[in-house]
């Protein structure tokens, strides 16, 4: 039977949200899931490790990839690049493997216009209120930039609409068996499924 | 904010496969899940209780059942009526509970016209040979019947197109597993929860 392929699950939402805690918490469950690494252009820091945190690439490496449509998404800040590789994710598939994608709202767009077959889940805070506090308690930002956060996060609630599912991250452990299911459900989707088993009827 | 609906999800697949098993599996787990309770015009049998085995009805109440179109599906077997009433599925999801129906594909069918929201989920045999070897296991059955059997879960496999997942029965606990992740994640779907999170932002 032919094996099936892997899925691109695309994890996003606003910052402060808790895209990254909630991956890492998934990454420890040990499942099968495979994680994107990113590309960039930025030198590699003391312990990075190429291939495993980011590909490091120079200037002119990232924008022949760019050039060469070989990027799902990729994004400037301060002068350098960072992208997702699409030969990482596409051979990851091809092996039957399913690859996660933890990513900024803006970056998950340009995947869905890239590769809309994906599962596109969205990470939502129980409220406004507690993203407001979560970004608070970083303790980083003035609050003209918590502010202007907090408009970008209301503007990127209403794009919840392009995606196929919203997970409430109330506790991290809740976010996690809910993308865990998902990801199995996915899994059993008829669509993904149905020419397995057409076979089975006609080779029986 | 408004509360959130329940769902209907359909338990299907061929005669043999195991849906009563994995049903009682399930229920065996303790979660929210609410089980449909069918109505039948035949006589309870010793120890059955009316609205918790069946709802026990007269002729004449089930064919007005039918009549004023109170019946999610129905058939008659041996002179007795058999049918899923709408009423008790109807106002369990409206309380926010999620109702699960275990049916034979043709009543699934019957269904998913009537009530084309629910989630139809395809209880699949890892093979057709492990069909055959199950039903045989059950030893009451002649070769004829059981060819007979054979033939009508092909014709039935040709009709998962029609559902939304395909549940392996390859494990009784992995099937469970699969059920209970797809409910999971049916009720993180967009369209089930965008209009609760627009109001997040409304509100706020």
């Amino acid at each position: 039977m032919k094996k099936k392929k892997g899925m691109l699950i695309v994890l996003s939402g606003p910052a402060g949200v808790g895209k990254g805690t909630v991956c890492k918490a998934l990454r420890n469950e040990g499942t099968d899931i495979q994680y994107s690494v990113s590309a960039t252009t930025r030198a590699p820091r003391e312990g990075e490790v190429d291939g495993v945190n980011y590909f490091f690439k120079s200037k002119e490496e990232f924008e022949k990839m760019i050039e060469g449509d070989r990027l799902l998404e990729w994004a400037k800040y301060v002068n350098n690049y960072y992208g997702t590789p699409l030969d990482y994710v596409e051979e990851t598939i091809e092996k039957g493997y399913d690859v996660i994608l933890e990513i900024e709202v803006q970056g998950a767009l340009q995947v869905k216009r890239r590769y809309p077959s994906g599962v596109f889940i969205f990470l939502a805070p129980p409220s406004l209120k507690e993203l407001r506090q979560r970004i608070e308690g970083r303790g980083t930002e003035t609050k003209e930039l918590i502010d202007n956060r907090m408009n970008v996060a209301k503007d990127e609630i209403e794009l919840m609409d392009q995606y196929d599912y919203i997970v409430e991250n109330d506790q991290v452990e809740h976010a996690v068996e809910r993308i865990k299911s998902i990801v199995t459900a996915e899994n059993c989707r008829k669509d993904r499924l149905i020419e397995q088993y057409k076979q089975i009827v006609e080779v029986e």
